[in-house]
């Protein structure tokens, strides 16, 4: 039976529902609204458009055969009625009414539904401090402020930007500013890391040294205090000092757009995303939500999480266009996948980190790898560095987190492990994934295989190792009283014996066995090799001699250097 | 309590197992035997040091930082007694021990062994036919082999090579002839397509086609009946004509070298592959087998498998070396993941394909697509194209395989599936699989989602779809009658209806709805766009009219170019 569906949003998720609904009810009618003039665009691309590697705004609107999805477009092609400039301001869930304000006219219209589908998304998170409103201050949501930036950056007249948070859109920003306007560009992060949550220490560590070496400068655990300047934006102040700037984003995350579905009485979470079921229901069986304002499941934490990305809304928009066809499509929950482009670096991750993984109460425990991807002996390869949380005792696998300059080959890495997390993978599990082999593309032993096999040795015991983060701790603190013993063979480890006497010491791991009277036995050692490969071997010949107070940097010199600790 | 234990083969499996027992147990003893002068190699390089993308041949005999794995290697660093030019001639399985030949010599040695392992790898196929051992036949299946053929085409004296077989190896080696020295390749297949057995006709054809547009010549369905030449090659004789070569390559398989095996009495199947468990033990639970010798559970049929590739060797080498130091480690079985590159084309797939599908009695159906790999706006994009196998009713996902020029990120979508395969995913969990996203690595709606999608269209009867390779025999029988529908816009549509006079229509989808006087209803028609998109939609709205002898082409005109399909 013909129904009347009434959409609220058409960015991302609404236009998917509407699309994947009238291809399965064609006899049904759909009303989409937006606010905003623009609909149905890739807002995900705002950072490319004002780099300028998107040259014309419309192609973030546009089909894959560049068509604009406009209103027109919506009509001629896909027999939707989408609406711009028109606000829905009220819901009647007892009449199945919305009240729709067409924001040019003032004109309200009250709309009848069958269905209703929330696709009402976020807002980005505002700082509670004087001067967020001053020109040249910007947030980075929507297509007019995505033009606003750049005019203003095109117009010659900015010099410095500071970005004020170090997540995906902040360094993305950061990165477009640096990188094709050749800008001064400053981070300015809360937590004493960049990309929080989402990666540990390490994997921070390099991903900032990658962008540090492109010129951009982060100051970390600083907290902004004001935005300042006379008529506009002239600099930001924080606790510590100030960033002179002529241009600054605010990018410090989103927060959902639910106060519709709150004022309609529909359930919302007290972090403020709705409440919806498998099925993409609200708390109203005829009321559909998704996309950034909805909360969903994490399927390795069991609990609520909130996960606002274009592509969560493309795949949450298609089981509701399913579901309110009168299909049971379900959205089961997500991992939490993401990557990022910083410079020639890529950034992934998938499941939990350490740190979230013990909020979420996991006893657990980082493995790092730096190692090559693809066969070595094949000409194109690159170092990449893998770090992959598990629970003690269980060995079950909680995430993956990797940086990497070949992107793709990282990024594939990370959907394998994202792709067995709901099924609750072990340890061995990964270490038997199968990866596809050819020497153009991995290695005989992927990657993702010694990740896992190198976890299995931390967490059976048969390796001690520590993070190249811990091993800088130790190294700058002189009093740690360790010794460094370098396994590599001489020509590698012999320059840093001479650089620091007494402290680096250096036995090929191929004469260890012959030279164990030269290892102390009342000071606690630390073995390092190129990658953590044979300061491993080194670790169990050690162990087999008696030796307890032994441990191995894990992705050695490689991940040393990654990281930039000076040795 | 220390063991001895002694390994028959050096040069994926072997290793792998030896060390890591040795890590394991450092204080048992590994004595490992291989006939042939060098040990522990990458034989899947052999390609790329005939092509020269490999300089010196120890590359491929090299640890990734330099170190080259001889008897040497093994004794300093991994305490591994390794042996080469050592054949094992006989297994005493009632008094443990096996008689070794030191080929060199002929002296005859018995070693004892607590446990044993069969390492002893595969053989190229030989073909019963006259000339196979000319001069200028080469197998590709060693060092020396290696060694012979790129001696012979660095002489200069080579300026046409026959490849017999399509498979990965003869491809591998078509590509290093033809690209990096210059000279004229015919690969001769027996099968009517390359790649038999692991792609569909449609890709088979795309990737032919990427090879021809480079030079490379197929002669199809065509069998081998004799090599001849006056005391060194200088031609192939076919049933069909002859093919002149001044070398030739015999790459139509490996045999796994079982004889040993069978000769002690072990357990081996009717095709040759030592059977194994999945803790690797063969038929006798002192010995262990495991690599290009053994047969392996298919965990998509259930059926055992023969999947002779480096990384199963080393995958499952670490779960014996494991379980000789008492471990219960498993390896369940493979889904059957591959990837080649064919010049800038990469080939890739996991699970089943059609064919191979209802071989194992499933009634399955394909769904291609072919699409813009990453964001569309996003600058550096390419079309993939993508084939999900899966079976009618239950909608069980058997199988992906793909072809693209962004090679990483193709292997990439097909390990996420080959992760899942164990699990006996659905279309859905396909539609929903969490692939990380940010514009320069992935759309908004992965492909991979895209490909599940389609396919759920196909199978629940809401798109009835076709393939190019099924168009071109439409097209190419003048008598089929079809009437074509072109629903892209008239630009991209109308040249094709004036080359085309009453066979090829244009009217473009969003005016489809207006114009359905001018579709035939005692014709069948075919709908094209651009990738298969637009003609779903138009199929869509001509069902709804009540239209019912219509389909659309998978992949549109993007796959009928990528086919070579003459339109």
């Amino acid at each position: 039976m013909p129904q009347q569906v009434v959409i609220i949003g058409g960015v991302a998720l609404g236009p998917k529902a509407a699309c994947r609904f009238k291809r399965l009810q064609p006899e049904s009618n759909v009303i989409m609204l937006d606010r905003s003039p623009r609909i149905s665009y890739g807002g995900c691309g705002i950072p490319y458009y004002v780099s300028g590697e998107v040259s014309d705004i419309t192609g973030l609107q546009s089909t894959a055969f560049h068509m604009v999805r406009d209103p027109e477009f919506f009509r001629d092609i896909k027999d939707v009625d989408a609406r711009s400039e028109t606000e829905v301001v009220a819901i009647d869930r007892a009449a199945k009414t919305v009240t729709a304000r067409h924001l040019p006219t003032g004109r309200e219209d009250v709309i009848p539904y069958d269905k209703l589908v929330m696709a009402t998304g976020s807002s980005p998170r505002k700082l509670p401090i004087a001067g967020v409103d001053l020109p040249g201050v910007h947030t980075v949501d929507s297509l007019e402020a995505a033009e606003a930036i750049k005019k203003s950056v095109s117009a010659g007249g900015v010099g410095s930007v500071a970005v004020i948070g170090s997540g995906f859109i902040g360094l993305e920003m950061a990165v477009a500013f640096a990188d094709m306007w050749g800008l001064d560009v400053t981070v300015i992060e809360l937590f004493d890391q960049i990309l929080p949550g989402v990666t540990g220490p390490t994997l921070s560590t390099m991903a900032r040294k990658h962008m540090e070496e492109k010129g951009v400068v982060f100051r970390l655990a600083e907290q902004v205090k004001a935005i300042e300047g006379d008529g506009k934006v002239e600099r930001v102040v924080t606790d510590k000092g100030e960033v002179e700037a002529d241009l600054v984003i605010l990018s410090v995350g989103v927060v959902p757009n639910s106060g519709l579905a709150k004022a309609a009485g529909l359930d919302v979470s007290p972090r403020g995303g709705v409440i919806v079921d498998e099925f993409m229901r609200t708390s109203d069986p005829d009321i559909y939500a998704g996309g950034d304002c909805v909360e969903v499941k994490n399927l390795v934490t069991g609990q609520p999480m909130y996960l606002p990305l274009g592509s969560m809304a493309n795949r949450q928009g298609r089981v509701i266009g399913d579901n309110l066809a009168g299909g049971a499509s379900r959205f089961e929950g997500v991992v939490g996948s993401w990557c990022v482009k910083l410079f020639d670096l890529a950034a992934a991750g998938t499941g939990l980190t350490q740190a979230q993984a013990e909020r979420a109460g996991f006893n657990a425990v980082t493995t790092h790898i730096t190692a090559v991807d693809r066969a070595h002996f094949y000409p194109e390869h690159a170092l990449v560095s893998l770090e992959l949380v598990a629970e003690r005792g269980t060995k079950r696998v909680l995430g993956l987190q990797g940086v990497g300059t070949m992107g793709d080959a990282l990024v594939g890495k990370i959907n394998t492990v994202a792709a067995m997390l709901p099924h609750k993978p072990t340890v061995a599990d990964v270490s038997n994934v199968e990866v596809a082999y050819s020497p153009p593309f991995a290695s005989a032993m992927d990657i993702l295989n010694t990740v896992a096999n190198a976890a299995d040795n931390i967490l059976s015991g048969q390796n001690k190792g520590i993070s190249v983060t811990e091993f800088a701790a130790l190294w700058d603190n002189a009093a740690s009283g360790v010794h460094i013993i370098d396994c590599r063979e001489n020509p590698q480890g012999g320059p840093l014996v001479e650089k620091h006497p007494g402290r680096w010491h250096n036995i090929p791991q191929g004469q260890l066995r012959g030279r164990l009277n030269e290892v102390p036995k009342d000071k606690p050692v630390v073995l390092m090799c190129n990658t953590g490969a044979r300061s491993y071997e080194a670790l169990v010949t050690l162990a087999d001699a008696g030796f307890q107070n032994v441990v191995s940097v894990e992705g050695g010199m490689a991940a040393v250097k990654a990281a930039g600790v000076d040795v």
